[in-house]
């Protein structure tokens, strides 16, 4: 009998994840139905045969209901704070349920009811959250089977320009949600484990506690601490770790001319600036700093954040960005981080020809026979184009193949899940060999 | 006919509130009914023969009811998140309210049927806020009626140790709750104008941009920025006011140390640290700084806040609070901030015999005849002991003063009201003086 399924949300990140589902269609039998707020763009995505759009709000609940009971499958691709309704709706009508999205609380407390219901709701399934618990447990299971003891583990993800397209002074162009880049980190403590010891930066600080990391090939990347890493100790089953640590990756400098933002207070998304509209970026920037009748920003911005005379590599990125300059912001009503965001977004966006590239890094130290080894594990990825990003296969493919092993009855674990388990992990990165995408290890001691 | 006023919460800064309303009561025919959750703490505060003790637990909202139908005005002594249900029990009995807590945006939105009851619902009526609306907008008035165009203000106050109990480094003790003092300024940006800008600091860097303030007889302060400063430019009528500041003080030196804590992300509520129980005031200081197997936790202080070596000052302050020594905490669960309150009340508590001392500041610069002049005016109070405090007086008789204006009937405002009007202002000025506390006015220009 065919089966089918209902993707919600057809924005970026999705040109992979529907060529996938509607080639493994024709293959399988199954059929894709591509439901979008924005009707044109869900038709301008549904090019294949076994796919077709439709208009859906979510807020329209019998809409969702009549759609979701049609379908064997929901894949929710909406953002983060709107999938609870979708699930909901799943339960009520029995469907699985699949997201990237990290497993929220509410979800969680749903999980005693999907699994009575034995239905899978999968969750964290793309790149990161995704890929990343995907490839990791891959590791963690081999080097356990083996009776290692596994000591640190440190895994770094970054969504950057590919080197070829990297030609601005922070080596750094938006390939995904500009804005979830703009706050990353932001709004709370980050928490992870060191040698033992429980770890502790405020948000303030995370950008001046990078660590260097080096990828043969690809050269030098600086990473920053995810905000809470504590978390998948358990989910990992790593309970003895001594080091655990998630983080995410940029070229090296770009966290110090960063930190300046954040020291500023230029990323806050927590108030509005009275007369934003009318504000230029340069008295943005001073907005931040004392007042002072003929003080240049240029000064009492070095000043205040001591940024030294000779430290050119912050000051010429700062710089690059116009931020000295009286260009109006325009824009109503704004938080400190949406004006910032408006300001990269005038240098930091990809050319429709540009490439991205993704670049995921796990190191391990285990003990084995005694012995303190390491094994450095790396997948990196570039994309086509702007069409066909790194970012929207990497997110697609896992999440795909995923879905497909639901639908071929081939995941045996039910309830709200993430992608740990064999039975997931295993037949995707086979599977994504196909598309050359790989892990590339290295151990050493 | 005799009048009835019901206190609800009789804990810290009550006692002169208590004492005022009922020698007041033996003179104008009114009584007191004292409420508290603990009905020790009621019974004990209740020596007076106008009044009388209740047990109540504001969750109870039958008792609630009774209580308030019995009364003519009700004053609400509770923790500011508390006030709601007994506002909106006083606005279905047609009851007057008081509190010296901050006017909510919840209580705003009764202002229309608080207005159409007749009733009032005085807010900011306490010492900061009150006082410092009650003392300014006395001058503001003034200032205006004489023609003047007000161009800056700047208001500060503080709750310190008195000189002759100023006995530790950092020269300050807790004399109101602790949790505030710990918190001030923690969980979002600060905002104010200065000459016609509107200025914003993330909480991380308000510690780093304090004024010194020198008042006669009492020597120097700093102060440090409140929230939201802006807020109070329409509140006092000041549309064309080129810079705006309302601020707290502390002895010189104070803000730079305790800049330490909020660098390291010590003053965090937002999250529990793992085991906080068993760990010790030194690992508490070691959890926000990175791992290193033979460095101390002074020097990774010392080297990550850039204290350098000679600064005596800042290092003497933190020593002094054996932030250093393994002292256990024995707190479950406990918060960053919840941990630091704990270290800092067994350096900063106040002896039963030591004296508090409250200090409030405005500076005035106005034009009047097309000449600037300047305007400083201070209150300074000092307590008798640790029963009898300065901060107790000066919550206790602005609040009190004006719970008997209204009961005289002699406020004309209705609503959701501040005390910023000349019916209040000005009578409870006047009657301050009886006390001895008295506005210090100098004029310059």
């Amino acid at each position: 009998m065919p089966k089918s399924i209902l993707l919600i949300g057809a924005g970026r990140s999705t040109t992979h994840l529907i060529e996938y589902l509607c080639k493994q269609g024709l293959e399988n039998d199954w059929n894709l139905t591509i439901a979008d707020m924005d009707p044109e763009l869900a038709v301008l995505k549904s090019v294949f045969e076994n796919s077709k759009a439709v208009q859906l709000d979510i807020n329209q609940p019998e809409k969702l209901d009549k759609l979701v009971e049609e379908h064997d499958l929901v894949v929710s691709m909406l953002p983060a704070h709107m999938h609870m309704p979708v699930a909901r709706t799943c339960l009520n009508f029995n469907k699985h349920f699949v997201s990237a999205s990290y497993l929220s609380k509410e979800m969680m407390d749903l999980d005693p009811e999907i699994k009575h219901k034995d239905l899978i709701f999968l969750n964290e399934c793309g790149l990161d959250p995704g890929l990343d618990h995907i490839s990791a447990m891959s590791i963690i299971d081999q080097l356990k089977a083996r009776g290692c003891y596994i000591r640190e583990f440190e895994s770094f993800t970054g969504g950057l320009v590919a080197p070829e397209n990297d030609d601005n002074a922070w080596k750094y162009k938006f390939t995904w949600n500009p804005r979830n880049v703009v706050l990353s980190g932001y709004g709370g403590a980050i928490k992870f484990m060191q040698e033992g010891e429980y770890k502790y930066i405020p948000y303030h600080q995370v950008f001046s506690r990078t660590e260097i990391i080096e990828i043969e090939q690809y050269g030098m990347f600086e990473g920053y601490a995810n905000r809470d890493s504590l978390k998948y100790i358990k989910t990992y089953g790593l309970e003895d770790i001594k080091t655990m640590y998630r983080g995410t990756l940029r070229r090296p400098g770009f966290c110090k001319a960063w930190n300046a933002f954040v020291a500023l207070g230029a990323t806050d998304d927590s108030y509005t600036l009275e007369n934003s509209e009318n504000m230029t970026f340069r008295e943005f920037i001073n907005t931040f700093l004392a007042y002072h009748p003929t003080d240049s920003v240029e000064l009492k911005l070095k000043y205040y954040l001591n940024i030294a005379q000779d430290d050119v590599e912050i000051w010429h990125k700062l710089e690059s960005l116009d931020l000295f300059k009286p260009i109006k912001i325009g824009l109503k009503n704004a938080t400190p981080a949406q004006i910032l965001q408006h300001i990269l977004e005038r240098k930091w966006t990809m050319e429709p020809n540009e490439k991205d590239m993704i670049v995921m890094w796990h190191k391990f130290v285990y003990m084995e026979n005694g012995q303190r080894k390491e094994l450095h594990s790396s997948i990196i990825n570039k994309g086509e184009d702007q069409q066909r990003t790194a970012m929207s296969q990497l997110v697609g493919l896992p999440l795909g193949m995923a879905t497909k092993l639901i639908l071929q009855d081939r995941v045996p674990q039910k309830g709200a899940i993430m992608p740990i388990y064999k039975e997931i992990y295993q037949p995707v990165l086979e599977e994504l060999k196909t598309y050359n995408i790989r892990m590339i290890e290295k151990t050493m001691g």
